[in-house]
């Protein structure tokens, strides 16, 4: 295990902006470009380019003055703030009989995380979520925070958003957003979820029994956080999820997601009869302590759905939705989830986890797109949403999966209308079948589009989708594509701001100021690299591509001389 | 050079459908499929799979009966066709002085393409062109072999196509289609562009100054269209252009495009401002005469347009545009190809060479796009169009570029009004500036919607575009990034029979027939590679994604036991 992570950016320093209600500082990225030369009559005369402002999910790795030590984790940013509202209690020993039974068992000493901390509740009757907060009209420390985050302070004048902290309480009351934020994970920064907002991106990350430790695990989830990654769901399905996820969330400077059912299965060695109410809560309790922030719940499929299954082509693909649906087959009852709904909800409300509505039948190709089974689930997780919010506990809605282009607007218009304003939260969709290695591409052409229709945040697909578990280069390809997906939305949703990068990248392209381009790039590192490999000798007055006779942009400038 | 190459797809034979009005054969793909093994109370049966038909550029390659030597060319399909016409000859010279002058130059015997064809033109007052054979209600060869090659054989009960001969022959002599086929390059097999009809994709290769030689240009071609690729531009800027393209031609089974300003200018060492109508006349015929079927031409872009310029970022990115523009500005002149339209089109109707009307003026940025330079441009364009097909010259119109997602609708809504529906060919549109490295992304989701909204053909980006010249990888990675766009467009435009490939490929994901997932995808070889990386033991029974437990399709195919 290396201990000191760092990640490092081209041309760029942290920067903190200050809260003005709150006691708090922002992180940002600041891009510092240099200036425009201009040459007219022989004579060079300078244009100054104004930095940019870059919304960093880097977090602590990116800030050389913060100390990093994975095994002790990062700091603990929210600790006071929680400890501030005076609404929540530390109980002596964990709740959970797993986690106790974890922490007794020494085979596991020599790969435990090593700091122990005492698990937060909140005391009896307090709910102590955001969206509680926000209804009682509590501008939270986490509210200002992603209100200053979201505003990637615009220096540009005339370009001033309207994410204000106060419009931050109303998205969140409202239900219309989401700040996933476990009060046992307060070494993430806040960032919230919803249409209104920047359309963020999830990495799945996560071991499998067939291969993947530790070090990988959290060596991916810093790696994510590089390259742009706002949230991500440990996925694990293998030895040691405990101790693997406590490695994660204690070093991960994003919110952490899970599916608790796929720990549960291995509690119960992949016999799904076995599962029961019981033993789901206990995991429930036991991630809840640890600090997952947000869990994937596949409450919606209920055995009225299954027979509208007939006839697809790939059936269900959704892990936890065949898991459940093969135990309501197997036990004769309906789903657990959906009747124990409101039990999960009184838990999930005394840590601020957020429920993710899982689409347990989520189309796996294009011809099952849009069938009656998804929406009918999609109808359901509708009215789940409502008794969530009635426990103040957050809500995401999940969404598809394999969507052909001319399907995928209506599954928005359907979300919209069925599920009240909760944020979408969908994986591609990818708008074609046929290139299994490309699906990192299918699918950011789908998301691309979705997230312009609303979705609030998109789910990753690596090269490697349909084929094997991602290694870091796919976790590379696949954040960089749904960054890419999720820009071309927030530009085509006329987000503030989100133009100012592609603009001043541009500018820089035209300007040869190549440095420049590569430092404003999603992927600094790659750019430079077949820039490079392209370069034979000076190319700083004509582009890698045409030549030095050929050059559009050059011979541009000379035109502009010319018609002067 | 490597005398003999091939390509070659798993599970997949050639096979040839007989034309009905004309003794011609079609070239397809076949792709077999294993059966599907039900197992029911321990019980097998087998369930046959239909071979599925693939749409073809693999030409001859791909065929072990046709002798193939990179030195010989490729075996003249058309030729025959073309002579039965009897409205051609063959003069016994070269009419363009430098093709002459370069056959004069000994210098260059060790790399000249060893066969000779006399060029052929047509009779004196003769139009040679699809087009004018569609106007006089004739279904040539080209049509019928088409229309076959574009129904794709759907053998599914229900599907039906439209694509007849006598279709192709409306939407050609309606100008809403062409068959870019040079009577001078009867190697390669008709394929049409048109809305109605696949969209197809155009893959850039070429030297520069700055690198690559004659055996890498050919090969790239052929993987081209080993990979998918529609139709081929050799955009060289390089020594030896002329002997280049012979080889690239004699060898392509795609029509192959040019901008033959490119090499006007290498034969004026670069000197703008020297060029003429003359010395762009005699380039014009020798391309013509060597057997290009399309031509990019700027002639769209005057005086008029520059000073709606200013205030753009990023000026003109057209390489053509921008040349023109500075010849305009230097020599006070209107550009050259718009007072010479006509002269050009009476020289490419004697060939059937087809005219791209480029865009100058696209944008070269998203801040860029739309703007009053670009629509301007695109207007003189439709009136172009329109004096071609006075002349029964087919038409291209050459589109953007860099455009966000809410503002490329237009671009097809305008072209659509502007241009009296004359094809549309775009470069991506790139939905966002910020990723060099990964434009093939970028751009396909640009591509995907434009194409989905009507673009006919789309011209491919590779990860290195702003970069430097694509490699062989690169040009793998932009054809498959491409083929994906325009199949998702196809699927979404309703194309007859598009949907088949995905699903039967969903259908051998379903059944873990992994060997006839991949031969169905658009990358066979590489969806192996990253299966084989992620394979640890067997894994017949479960996806290697999610191992034995948890795999959804296993648990899906248990439940369908469990409720029957």
């Amino acid at each position: 295990m290396k201990k000191e992570q760092r990640i490092e950016y081209p041309s760029s320093h942290k920067i903190y902006v200050k809260g003005e209600i709150h006691d708090i500082k922002v992180g940002m990225r600041l891009v510092n470009l240099t200036d425009t030369v201009h040459i007219a009559d022989g004579e060079k005369s300078f244009e100054k380019n104004l930095p940019v402002t870059i919304y960093d999910t880097s977090g602590p790795y990116s800030d050389k003055k913060v100390a990093i030590d994975i095994t002790k984790g990062l700091p603990r940013l929210r600790q006071e703030w929680i400890e501030e509202r005076n609404d929540t209690e530390q109980p002596d020993d964990f709740s959970s009989a797993y986690a106790i039974a974890r922490r007794g068992d020494e085979s596991l000493d020599g790969i435990r995380f090593p700091v122990v901390h005492k698990p937060r509740r909140a005391k009896e009757g307090r709910p102590v979520s955001q969206m509680y907060y926000a209804r009682q009209g509590i501008v939270t420390p986490e509210m200002e925070y992603v209100a200053i985050r979201e505003n990637q302070r615009c220096e540009e004048p005339g370009i001033r958003t309207h994410i204000t902290p106060e419009f931050v309480r109303r998205e969140l009351a409202a239900g219309r957003a989401i700040i996933p934020a476990n009060i046992n994970h307060p070494e993430a920064e806040p960032m919230i979820i919803g249409t209104n907002f920047r359309v963020k991106i999830n990495t799945n990350i996560g071991n499998s029994s067939l291969m993947s430790g530790i070090d990988e695990e959290v060596e991916k989830a810093i790696w994510s956080c590089k390259w742009g990654g706002d949230t991500i769901m440990d996925l694990s399905t293998g030895r040691c999820i405990h101790e693997t996820r406590e490695w994660i969330i204690r070093n991960s400077p994003v919110p952490v997601g899970t599916v608790p059912l796929y720990q549960t299965l291995e509690k119960l060695n992949g016999k799904i009869e076995d599962l029961d109410w019981e033993i789901y809560r206990d995991t429930l309790i036991e991630q809840c302590e640890q600090g997952v922030d947000y869990f994937t719940i596949h409450a919606g499929l209920l055995c009225s759905h299954l027979p509208l299954l007939k006839g697809r082509t790939t059936g269900i693909v959704s892990r936890g939705g065949s898991i459940i649906a093969n135990w309501m087959a197997k036990r004769g009852k309906e789903n657990l989830f959906y009747t124990h709904f409101e039990d999960i909800c009184r838990i999930l409300k005394q840590y601020d986890v957020a429920v993710s509505l899982g689409d347990g039948l989520r189309p796996g190709c294009i011809g099952d797109a849009n069938d009656a089974g998804q929406f009918a689930e999609l109808s359901v997780l509708g009215r789940l949403a409502k008794i969530a919010w009635e426990h103040h506990v957050q809500v995401l809605i999940e969404g598809p999966g394999h969507v052909p282009m001319h399907k995928i607007a209506v599954n928005m218009d359907r979300q919209l209308a069925e599920c009240h304003g909760a944020p979408f939260y969908t994986l591609g969709p990818l708008a074609t079948d046929i290139a299994p290695g490309y699906d990192h591409i299918t699918s950011a052409i789908g998301a691309a589009q979705i997230a312009w229709y609303g979705t609030a945040m998109i789910c990753y697909v690596t090269p490697k989708e349909h084929l094997g578990l991602p290694d870091k280069e796919d976790v590379r390809a696949g954040v960089v594509a749904y960054k890419i997906a999720a820009h071309a939305a927030d530009i085509a949703k006329g987000h503030p701001g989100a133009q100012l990068r592609d603009d001043a990248l541009s500018k820089a392209r035209f300007d040869f100021r190549w440095k420049d381009q590569f430092a404003l790039s999603l992927d600094p590192e790659r750019a430079l690299e077949y820039y490079k490999a392209g370069r034979l000798g000076d190319d700083s007055g004509h582009c890698t591509m045409c030549g030095p006779h050929f050059c559009a942009m050059k011979l541009t400038k000379e035109l502009n001389n010319c018609i002067k």
